[in-house]
């Protein structure tokens, strides 16, 4: 079981917390709870880090921010010690969860689960810090936002679980966002692949990283509320008749956290996009639907792509140098929304986008870009448009609540 | 270097104690510091604690708060290298201080100071945090209000440091508490046992534990104010000189935070005072000036103590059983405080005892009970008149400023 910020924000929802996994173990299993920092916490920490200096050091950075979930297990634990369930708190370092690479970005290297095993066969609830692992001799690193998800699956591998359930404030993956469209209905299950399209397509229920690792180690996520008892929804492998089957379009998401960059004005010649690139992809910087548009008749042409609002600048600037040796220029789009139609087979069944292209002019709503593949198809539009194009997809392929 | 709390409160205020560290490594001696929560955050993190059940588990609650020195490190450690100065910041386990004992009390055991000295031959200031140490298997438990300071003096003695300083709000160690006596003046220095004495006299300016460690170990301490540069009070052994010296009164001190305990009626027979104390003694309730009155004529006595308010509830409830086998009854008295005189060789001069009594007489201020010993004398009386009984004594010492 994994709880999130707004799972364990005070210590009223800290309980009822407990109380959840309290009535897992008495129905006889062993429960493995991993606790992220309680609701601001760790934005409460980087802002102090930033008052002392605005670029800390990022091993003291870890060893500050990992304090916020040491906070979420040791009060997640009191409360169940004091319900009368047994229970331990174990930081990252003390799990057994060893982690490699950089400090604030670390990933998850192995997992020596003796120690945990140890404490579930000793009849305890046992509290992982999330987001934490051990550098060399006791040092502690921090895997980069969304890490509570990745710790939640990985343990779920290493302690071979066959579920692995995750608590937030949201009652499971909808349709579309149901604070946008009214009717939108949530999913009872949905594949994995489907899911990460869903995440790169902006939707935020679960790190995309946590998915992949789920995904291959054969772990079912249950995606649900902490403050509801109702059953989420379950992330789970893709039934292997997707031959037989027919298109459909599962759910939609609308993103306004990313930005347009083109470059405009390259010349039409072999290794000119590579170029461009390479030079994102050396400052890791993550792009989404590139596009190459057909040469003018003076040779040049334009390659676009998105890339999150708070990588903008950074690929600006990556961008100026290339573009200066390529005697290009680089424009910055930022008022755009993407807004995507997630699901399957749409390779086979290009009425889906067609219906989707009708639906945006239908609306009058002018498409900038466009990128399609077999579970995904995206357009950029004005972002003024965004919800108006959401409401409208959602009717047009009839995802809504049945009446 | 130990920074307090409040020296530490903001990120402002630790970005001044960094200055200080970097001050002295540039002067080119190895700098450990010891490191408080910042400000109120213990406190913050108790009351969390308290709000998710009323008795948290031991083990647990030392897993919450230790992350506040943990917190104090890691910012101070990032202040200095933002200023260039190569710093690192251990946690109490991280920096080998091994502890055992009970959780939320322990105490060190002893220090493996390996990892420190590698890191201040390696050029870089070490930020320890207080109050914490390692028990078996990472497990990490704090060692009780005011442990910050013992851990100070504990790694001044593990590195063979000569010096300990004390940063906090105070500038030194007063004739008097200057917010009650205008003309009070900082002494430049003052031996341990006087210190040791004042302590027990309710001054608050250092850990009595961390005294009688740095008296054995021969460290010397200076008290000094983290937020001006002057020199505070050095804490220095007594000079041997003292059989020839003449009496004197050093520093008085007030305290408010006691009340009165006293078993009246209490038959006049031998064993009856050691049967109250075992029982005081059994649940660690701290007693100070302890006074058996003479019998009376119908062969019963009193006995009466001093011990903190924060106690008075388990003290009074502890002697209750004891009370009603011996027939006798417990008193509380509240709103008494207890003013004393700290200095050196008042046994052999009874003329400062005297000049005690005649002041408090003088002003008309009447004594409940009064104990004395070679290097202090305390008297108790009525809460009200605590703050004139101190000014009219500093006077009568003649401890103020000189004009």
């Amino acid at each position: 079981m994994k709880f999130g910020g707004t799972s364990v924000a005070d210590p009223e929802k800290i309980q009822r917390a407990a109380d959840r996994a309290i009535a897992e173990r008495r129905r006889g299993r062993g429960v493995v709870v991993v606790v992220s920092a309680p609701g601001e916490m760790t934005d409460e920490l980087l802002n102090l880090a930033e008052r002392v200096c605005p670029e800390p050091a990022e091993r003291e950075l870890d060893q500050l921010i990992s304090t916020g979930e040491q906070v979420g297990i040791s009060l997640f634990s009191m409360a169940c010690i004091a319900k009368g369930a047994p229970a331990i708190s174990l930081t990252g370092p003390q799990a057994g969860i060893e982690a490699g690479g950089d400090y604030t970005r670390a990933q998850i290297v192995r997992i020596r689960p003796g120690k945990i095993i140890k404490e579930i066969k000793a009849g305890k609830i046992v509290a992982v810090a999330g987001f934490q692992g051990a550098m060399t001799a006791g040092e502690v690193a921090t895997l980069g936002r969304g890490g509570s998800d990745l710790t939640a699956v990985a343990l779920a591998c290493a302690l071979k679980s066959k579920t692995c359930e995750i608590f937030s404030d949201v009652k499971g993956v909808y349709t579309a966002d149901p604070r946008i469209v009214f009717e939108a209905k949530k999913l009872s299950k949905i594949s994995f692949k489907e899911m990460l399209e869903l995440a790169g397509a902006g939707a935020q229920v679960m790190q995309a990283r946590s998915l992949e690792v789920a995904s291959e180690y054969g772990i079912r996520i249950h995606v649900r509320s902490a403050f509801h008892p109702q059953a989420g929804t379950w992330i789970v492998p893709r039934e292997n008749n997707h031959m037989l089957e027919k298109a459909q379009v599962s759910a939609l998401a609308l993103d306004k956290n990313e930005v347009r960059l083109s470059v405009v004005d390259v010349p039409d010649r072999p290794g000119v996009a590579a170029e461009i690139l390479s030079v994102l992809a050396s400052q890791a910087i993550p792009v989404d639907m590139i596009i190459q548009s057909a040469p003018t008749h003076s040779g040049v042409n334009a390659i676009s792509f998105m890339t999150p609002r708070s990588f903008a600048a950074k690929a600006k600037e990556a961008l100026a140098s290339a573009a200066k040796r390529l005697k290009a220029r680089v424009d910055i789009h930022e008022h755009v929304a993407k807004i995507s139609a997630v699901g399957t087979g749409f390779r086979h069944h290009p009425e889906v986008a067609a219906r989707m292209f009708e639906t945006l002019a239908a609306n009058k709503i002018n498409i900038h870009m466009i990128v399609a593949s077999d579970l995904r198809i995206s357009c950029i539009v004005d972002a003024k448009h965004g919800e108006t194009a959401l409401r409208a997809l959602h009717r047009a392929y009839g995802l809504g609540r049945k009446k």
